[in-house]
């Protein structure tokens, strides 16, 4: 069995390697504080025999040779950075749980057919470049070494001026052929509030769903707060709170838990006190297990735009700036962690991912599934993120038996 | 007659000293670009022989004696400061049309029993240190000498370290007694649509109206866009948006033409597409004729707050930051102003204005009073802002009329 107090002490090391923050933990890819995250993730799979590379982007993996070294390998970890002022479960319980798992295996003696790497990943938030999963998708192709000059942050440096002091010498390729990976297997914490309301151990995930990013643009006519009449007016912010307040209840009236409409950003312009807004611009972040529910609940938007354009004689623009399809995990392996339940005696169910994660990447290139852990209240990407050592520890031990089963599946 | 010509020269002279801007003008208080243009107003004050001087705080002043120069001076004239990229007429038709005023005067030979002023007022917009009716309130002691040191601009820079370097060696105090003044008039552009809508040609301002200035906090809890579902919600962008739309309904249905309400600005955060708002602070700028209005309007946003209390999930604040009380405009001026339309013929209505004006600080401190004239479709600071020649025209003319009508009153 797992043992909790080394995953906790692990996430716990974790925690306080970190940038100065308010409380919580920030340790962004490609900085000092990464690098001693990365060195410490190093040194534990050192410890118990694992076979330790870096690749070129920052990614560390720890390999147990298999019987027969030439098959492909079972993959299991997740991302060691962070956003910032983060939790210390976020990414960090997937990497700590796979290190778990693969001591499991050293304890018992346990000689896999296959190779087994436990994989830390680098740079999954994007905090730096506005670039998420940028590690998977250096392995996966998405991007390669070429890349590294056109990927900018905010200041205009480039991936490629970072990481050269970054890499190591010794680094090896970021890319990896298809055919060299059997499974990857990522443990994650839920993120949200379903698993720990229900009571249930483990979420098996189906998708991970449908994302669409909007900008909703209200033009309407600035002008001076105390001297254009109210019924004369084409106020922006009048349109764009109409169009926010009922877009939020049609999701939630018509999909329930099945959609999700989001207003993270607005902008009024020019943004006095004392004037009536001429513009407001904002963000629609809609996701569903369809495209279909995206799209109805995108038609709907430019239906209350077409109602504003009537009721306060302003004009309206919706534009899809990305539109991504759901992503389907791995049927084969999926069915393997929910054997792997019952084997352990752990409730279960089926849910998607409202989230991305490196695993929607890692699952265009060879079989990927990840399964949730619940985390207290669903809170994330905040400092009081919790997961119990006892839901850690039913993690590693899903993972354990997760490997033990794909071994011998072919 | 006024000549429309003459009138139409200087503001189109002042439109054009201008800092760099976007198409319109920019002229700031105590820049090298509101020098140019005071002196400009100072040369064409000294041509018609008007005795010219500045105050401390940058105000330019052109007298003609009055018989009796001892009597209290009838002042005539507006501000000479723009906003950033404005119109050419907002304030400057003021001081324009009276120094036409003044110029028909001096060509009809008239000689006052009271001494004439026109003035050009500072910085009234408030754009460089957040202050607005600077000019005014240094002159009826609102602000003093020693206030100078205290208020500052965004870069910490104070108006004393400012004010040296633009300040006359020969300038006069700013401060004067309040039975130095007779009389204050001034002409503004409506700055709003009402005058051209109905084809009138004069408003004569009733009362300057009650403002209060507010800040809504609506406090949520931040989630991930993508894992909390919409029913377990905490979204302030909701409750915002809940309260924006209702209040704006609320306040036209309710007082139509007689009160308005107006979000100008407004901050999500975190402030991320992917990121469910935790927190919206809006401001929300209310003025009506009366204190009575503005506090029904401030119930009623309460209430909808307690409203999204209920519906969201959310807590909310409203907080009252300033709440001033209208002013009322001096009686016998305005009944000059009715007696002198009347004289010439021009139609005219009584209004209030929605817009703060200096006429709103002298009326604290001698009798003051103020009209409008029509702008096309209410457009102000912008440089869109249009008055035509013939309203020019006839203000310049309801000036010369109701100055040689308040000479005679005493």
């Amino acid at each position: 069995m797992a043992a909790k107090n080394r995953i906790v002490n692990d996430i716990e090391s974790l925690r306080v390697i970190t940038d100065p923050c308010e409380g919580g933990t920030t340790r962004i890819g490609f900085t000092a504080k990464y690098r001693e995250g990365a060195e410490y993730f190093k040194e534990r799979m050192r410890e118990i025999g694992l076979e330790v590379r870096e690749d070129k982007i920052g990614n560390v993996y720890g390999r147990f040779p298999g019987k027969d070294d030439s098959l492909p390998a079972i993959v299991a970890g997740s991302h060691l950075d962070t956003v910032r002022n983060a939790g210390a479960y976020d990414g960090v319980a997937g990497a700590a749980c796979a290190l778990e798992a693969a001591r499991m295996i050293k304890e018992n003696n346990i000689k896999l057919n296959h190779p087994l790497e436990v994989m830390g990943i680098i740079e999954e938030e994007g905090t730096r470049f506005g670039q998420v999963l940028l590690g998977s998708k250096f392995v996966t192709g998405a991007f390669s070494d070429a890349d590294m000059d056109k990927i900018k942050d905010e200041d205009g440096k480039t991936l490629g001026n970072i990481i050269s002091a970054y890499q190591l010498k010794d680094s090896c390729p970021c890319y990896r052929e298809s055919n060299e990976v059997l499974a990857f297997l990522e443990l994650h914490d839920e993120q949200g509030p379903l698993l720990e309301d229900k009571g249930l151990d483990i979420g098996i995930v189906d998708k991970i769903v449908a994302i669409s990013w909007l900008t909703v643009t209200v033009n309407g006519f600035a002008g001076h707060a105390g001297t254009i009449p109210m019924p004369l007016r084409q106020d922006a912010a009048t349109g764009a709170s109409h169009m926010i307040s009922r877009i939020s209840s049609y999701t939630t009236e018509k999909y329930s838990y099945q959609a999700t409409a989001t207003v993270g950003q607005l902008k009024l312009l020019p943004g006095s006190v004392n004037c009536v807004p001429g513009k407001c611009i904002f963000s629609v972040d809609l996701r569903a297990a369809s495209l279909e529910i995206i799209e109805d609940i995108t038609k709907y938007l430019r239906k209350l735009g077409k109602e504003c354009e009537e009721l306060f004689h302003v004009s309206t623009e919706v534009e899809v700036n990305s539109r991504q399809s759901p992503i389907e995990m791995n049927f084969d392996i999926r069915q393997v962690y929910r054997d792997s339940c019952e084997k352990l005696g752990y409730s279960y169910c089926s849910m998607n991912s409202g989230a991305g994660h490196d695993s929607m990447i890692f699952s265009k290139h060879w079989p990927s599934a990840m399964f949730f852990i619940p985390c207290r209240k669903g809170i994330t990407h905040n400092p009081e993120e919790y997961v119990t050592p006892e839901a850690l520890e039913k993690g590693a031990n899903l993972l354990y038996e997760s490997i033990l089963a794909i071994d011998k599946l072919e």
